[in-house]
């Protein structure tokens, strides 16, 4: 079966072997990781498949001694992502204090990682009750809250008295700009995703508190990113994240759903917020 | 007569001449500027001055001979403030478009003067249309708007048909938004006032369309920046400004009141908007 939904968004990343090849770049029995379609095979030409998908593209998998999926998680854009986002977007120094938010998501969870072995006080912010105790037991976040039941200002308050130095933001709206008003002078903002927008078009956004008065009394620097911005660097970010879960100090959590016939529920999952970590879909 | 005012903003900034002095460092006769408020004499302790007021203290007026008024405007801090936000933060390049608001103020006609210098199709927003005429006439802006008649997203698509990128901000809020969706990929912008928001405090500020799709979209980055972050740097700015004014390259915009009496007159005429470029109050 060959299902290509409309959308190039929906149609995600996948791994898969490559079973014959006509170019001598991928070789049979190889694996390669991009938005290959929910398919049980592809057929593409490398150099075009290039072109038409600018933020994912064909992608040797690198380390075949880590479960393979690793390569569309921590090994893939979402490592990168938070890599860059973090480590040279917010350039957080020990000590200091980190706001994340979708904190349980396929980045938050390498977000909040990366920041603990960097020594900043990790606060997250996720969707339900169960994935903040997650967040502060298995994670080892300093603090979690519940974003749709928590007053944000006095989460921050309280778990930031300090204020807050770097805020890792996948949300974006309103919650930025409650979180804008609590940082510290020279704090930094990397937007990586806007998810409390997706359902709007950009010139009709909703309506949230104006940032530019937090901007100029904390002489905030805020920079938006598309992480195919570093791809000339990916090697470095991979090499060090697979380091790290190497020596078991940092974990790629993922959701893993079986079986295509899941497909469906796993989506579905991801607009409700159900997962932990990035949802994975497995195939026998 | 001594009148001073309560709020610190309020003192503004005064010219004076040194008149008795027990600082070796300060000489009968020399020019000084800085927050010394609406009197006809100050007594002061140019230490401890220095440290109750942050954005502003004593300075020695360093060019004399150009109006020493020029040491509140061009020569001092709004020019500081043009200066810095505009090539330090914005970074423009040769060809580049840029916006700037509240472009017949003191700050802004400085940034458009210094942006057209430097090579840039520099758009400005104002809010009358006498000051979007003086502002094409006299400062050969390529193109000026009124904001409070304009459709701000038809102006830039008018103006900024390739898009927007540099943004001098001395307004925020929702004209803002409105701007950052014009811009384009790896667009700067500089917030230096929020005008739109003076009269809210920080956790009550006015509802506008959120801006962070806008920041993924094109990889914007934005700072909010005070002045005083440069003073290290004022004379580099000062000496290149006074270069530019000597050689008529420059010139330093400045609305004159005459008589102390005005006075209430020309802080109505700043708060209406009814000024262009910097109010200047003169004392004989």
């Amino acid at each position: 079966m060959v299902f290509m939904p409309s959308g190039a968004k929906m149609l995600g990343l996948q791994v898969a072997k490559v079973v014959q090849s006509k170019d001598e770049n991928y070789k049979v029995g190889e694996y390669v990781s991009g938005p290959l379609g929910w398919a049980t095979h592809s057929v593409l030409n490398p150099s075009t498949f290039k072109d038409t998908m600018h933020d994912a593209k064909l992608e040797r998998v690198r380390y075949t001694d880590v479960p393979l999926s690793y390569s569309l998680t921590a090994l893939g854009l979402i490592g990168a992502t938070a890599y860059f986002g973090l480590l040279d977007v917010c350039k957080p120094k020990e000590g200091e204090t980190l706001v994340v938010n979708a904190a349980a998501g396929g980045v938050g969870t390498i977000v909040g990682q990366i920041a603990k072995l960097k020594g900043l006080r990790v606060i997250g912010f996720a969707g339900s009750n169960d994935k903040v105790k997650w967040l502060t037991e298995e994670l080892q976040f300093d603090f979690a809250y519940n974003y749709k039941t928590c007053n944000v200002v006095d989460a921050l308050k309280e778990s930031a008295p300090n204020g807050v130095d770097c805020y890792f933001d996948n949300v974006g709206g309103a919650f930025s700009s409650l979180v804008l008003t609590q940082m510290n002078t020279f704090g930094r903002i990397a937007v990586v995703g806007a998810i409390s927008s997706y359902d709007s078009d950009l010139m009709n956004q909703p309506l949230v508190p104006a940032v530019q008065t937090s901007f100029i009394a904390k002489q905030l620097k805020m920079e938006g990113l598309i992480v195919s911005r570093y791809e000339s660097r990916f090697p470095e970010a991979y090499e060090q994240i697979y380091g790290w879960i190497k020596e078991g100090k940092l974990k790629c959590y993922e959701h893993v759903y079986e079986g295509f016939e899941n497909l469906p529920k796993a989506l579905l999952d991801v607009q409700k917020g159900g997962n932990t970590g990035k949802a994975v879909l497995k195939v026998k």
